[in-house]
C-alpha cells in the first residue's frame, strides 16, 4: 500500500509517497520531464541506482555517482556536479533525483537549488535517517571545515518518494542512527508516539513492514507539520533541534569520523535530557523514560565528558548558526511532547554540563 | 530628496531608496543589526568603502574586500567569503552590505543566500548598471567556465540603497554600459520612456542630477513591476532578456574580457532588433528609432558577424539556461513598449542571423 502525505507550503505543494517496493515504479511517480539527473553514491548505485537506470523508460536519465560518506558534502563536490550538469546541457526544465541517504539528499538538493538559479528535484531517501528527517523540510547544504551545513539553502523538493524496502540493505549502525531522529519526534512532539516506540522497538529494529511504514509516515507527518508552520526556521522549527546542539558540536570536534549523525544525536539527546532535569524542566520519571528508549535503540550513548572535550564542544556550540548574539540555544524537553528553548551563555552551559 | 519605491513580494517586502549623497547616512537607512559584513571591491573600497567603515557607528562592521572585475564571480571566491564569515563568527542575525557594481552584488547576494542557509543583505549599487538592473530583482550568482551566472539563486535583499552621487566616479565606459539596460526598459516596456531617453540622452551622459535620479527611479519601478509579477522567471520576467540571448553568448565566446556586459547588451539589442524587423515583428521606422538610441549611447554596436563567430555564438546560445528543450529563446521587440518570445532552433537562428 502506498501512503501519501501532502505538504502544503503556500504556492509550493508536494507529496511524500511511502510504500514497500515503490522504487521500481519511480518513473510513474514523477512529473513528466525529458531529462533527469540521478545523483547517488557508489554504495546505493550498486544496490539500486544501476537497476533503476537500466530499467528507466520514457525519458533520458544521466547518473552522477558520488563517493559515499560525509566527506562528499563539500563545496568542491557541488562545483564538480554542477559543472558536469552544464557539460551535459541540463536545462531548467530538467530535474534531479536524489537517491540515497542524507549526504546525497543534502548535496543534490543544494545543487538543485543553485543550478541555473534553481531546478526541480525529487528526494528518494534510502536510509531511515533520510526517510524520517532530512528528506522532509527542504534543508540542503554542505560542510565547511568550520562547521556542518554552514552553507546551504531552504529549497523544497517537487516530491519525496520513500521505498521502505531499501532499509533491508542498510547497515544496522545506520538503522540505529535513523532511530535517533524517530525517538526525537516522540520526545519533542508526541508522547503517544513515544510510548508506541517503547512498545515496538523490537519490531522496528527487525524492520517489520507494517510497523516500519507507520513509523516513517508518523515521523514525516510530524516533521511536515513543523515545516509547514515554519519553513525557514524562524521559530517553531527549532524544536527539531533537541539533541542537536550537542550533536553538531560533537560531530565537529570528532572531525565527523567517530559517530554517525544519529549516534551523535542519541548522545546529544541523552545529555540534553539530563540538562532539562537539572534545570527542573522535567521530572526524574520522564527522564528515565527518555533514557530507556535511547538505550533500547541499541547504541550506548554514554560519553565521558573530559575537561578537554567539554571545552571543545563549547567552542563549537558558540558557532552554531541557530545562536542569537552570544548565547547558545538549547531545545530541551519540558514535559510529555513539549520542549522549551533555553539560551545559555558559554559559562552557564559549562557549569551545567559539568554538574551532570 | 530621497525617493522610495516599495517592492512587495508577498511576505517579503523591501524598499528601494534613491537619492543624492545618501550613502553617508547609510547606517540610519538600515534595520538594526549588531553585526554587518561589508562586501566590496578594491576600487569601490578606495572611493567609498574605507570612509563608510571609518565613520560607521552603532554596530560592528567587518569589511571583506574582493579583487575588482568579473573574474571575482567564481565558486572559489564564494567559498573564501563564507569561510571568512565563519571565522568571524558571523551569525544568522547579522547582515551583508553589498557595496559596488553588479559583480559585488551578485557574489555578495549569493553568499547571503547560502550562508547558514540564508541571512539578510542590503544592496548598495554604485554603478549605473547595478542601480537600474542587477540590484533589483534578487538574482544572485557566479560564473562557471561553461557560462555566466550558471550557479546562483533568487534571493531578495532586505533593502536597496542607491546613491546617485557614486556615478561621479564611474568610468564613462561603465556609464554607457549601464545605459544599455536603461534603453532596454524603454524598448520592452515603456515607449514614453524611450522618447524621454531620446530627448535627454545628453543630460544623462553628463549626469545631470534631476534627470539621472528620474531615470534610475523609472527603471527600478519598471523592473520592480516585472519582478513582482514573476519573481522566479517563470514567464513574464523573460521580457528583461531582450538583447541578452546574444549578449550572454558574445560575452562567453570572448571570455568576458572584450566587452562590458552593457556593451554586449547594446550589440545584442542591435542584432535582436534587426531580427525582429526581419521576422516582420516591427516596422523599419521603429527599428531606426531603436538603433538611433543605441548609437546615441556613445558605443558603436556594429559587429562583423564572421562564420566562426556566428557558430561560436550559436554554440553558447543553445546552452542558455532560459532555453526549453532544443530551441533558443529570443525576446524581440514587437511594437512600441512590447516584446514577443521567439523560439528558434539552432538552424533557424543561424539562417536568420546570416541574413542580417
Amino acid at each position: 500500500m502506498i501512503q501519501t502525505l501532502e505538504i502544503n507550503l503556500g504556492t509550493r505543494r508536494y507529496p511524500i509517497r511511502i510504500g514497500q517496493g515503490i522504487l521500481a515504479g519511480l518513473s510513474s511517480c514523477l512529473d513528466s520531464r525529458a531529462v533527469w539527473v540521478l545523483i547517488t553514491d557508489e554504495t546505493v548505485d550498486e544496490f539500486y541506482g544501476k537497476e533503476l537506470v537500466a530499467k528507466w523508460k520514457g525519458s533520458t536519465i544521466h547518473p552522477i555517482i558520488l563517493p559515499p560518506g560525509e566527506g562528499t558534502k563539500t563545496f568542491h563536490q557541488v562545483e564538480t556536479i554542477v559543472s558536469r550538469m552544464l557539460d551535459l546541457n541540463v536545462t531548467r526544465d530538467s530535474g534531479i533525483i536524489a537517491l540515497g541517504g542524507g549526504v546525497v539528499g543534502d548535496v543534490a538538493g543544494f545543487c538543485a537549488s543553485i543550478y541555473l538559479r534553481g531546478i526541480a528535484y525529487v528526494q528518494v531517501p534510502t536510509t531511515l535517517l533520510a526517510q524520517v528527517d532530512s528528506s522532509v523540510g527542504g534543508k540542503t547544504g554542505v560542510n565547511l571545515p568550520q562547521g556542518k551545513n554552514t552553507v546551504g539553502s531552504f529549497y523544497q523538493p517537487e516530491a519525496v518518494v520513500i521505498d521502505t524496502e531499501t532499509l533491508s540493505t542498510l547497515p544496522r549502525r545506520h538503522l540505529i542512527s535513523g532511530l535517533a531522529e524517530v525517538i526525537k519526534y516522540g520526545v519533542i512532539l508526541d508522547y503517544d508516539f513515544l510510548t508506541y516506540l517503547q512498545r515496538n522497538i523490537g519490531e522496528i529494529l527487525s524492520l517489520q513492514p507494517g510497523v516500519i511504514e507507520d513509523v516513517i509516515t508518523r515521523c514525516c507527518a510530524l516533521k511536515a507539520e513543523i515545516v509547514i508552520a515554519d519553513e525557514r526556521e524562524a521559530g517553531l522549527r527549532k524544536v527539531l533541534n533537541y539533541g542537536h546542539t550537542i550533536a553538531h558540536a560533537l560531530e565537529a570536534v570528532t572531525a565527523y569520523d567517530t559517530y554517525t549523525h544519529g549516534e551523535a544525536v542519541l548522545i546529544g539527546m541523552q545529555f540534553e535530557a539530563q540538562m532539562a532535569r537539572e534545570l527542573g524542566l522535567i521530572k526524574p520519571d520522564y527522564l528515565n523514560e527518555i533514557q530507556s528508549l535511547i538505550q533500547a535503540s541499541g547504541f550506548d550513548p554514554r560519553l565521558d565528558l573530559t575537561a578537554d572535550l567539554l571545552e571543545g564542544l563549547l567552542g563549537k556550540m558558540t558557532q552554531d548558526k541557530k545562536n542569537r548574539g552570544d548565547t547558545i540555544s538549547f531545545i530541551l524537553p519540558a514535559g510529555e511532547g513539549r520542549t522549551e528553548e533555553v539560551l545559555l551563555t558559554k559559562k552557564e552551559a559549562r557549569g551545567l554540563l559539568q554538574r551532570l
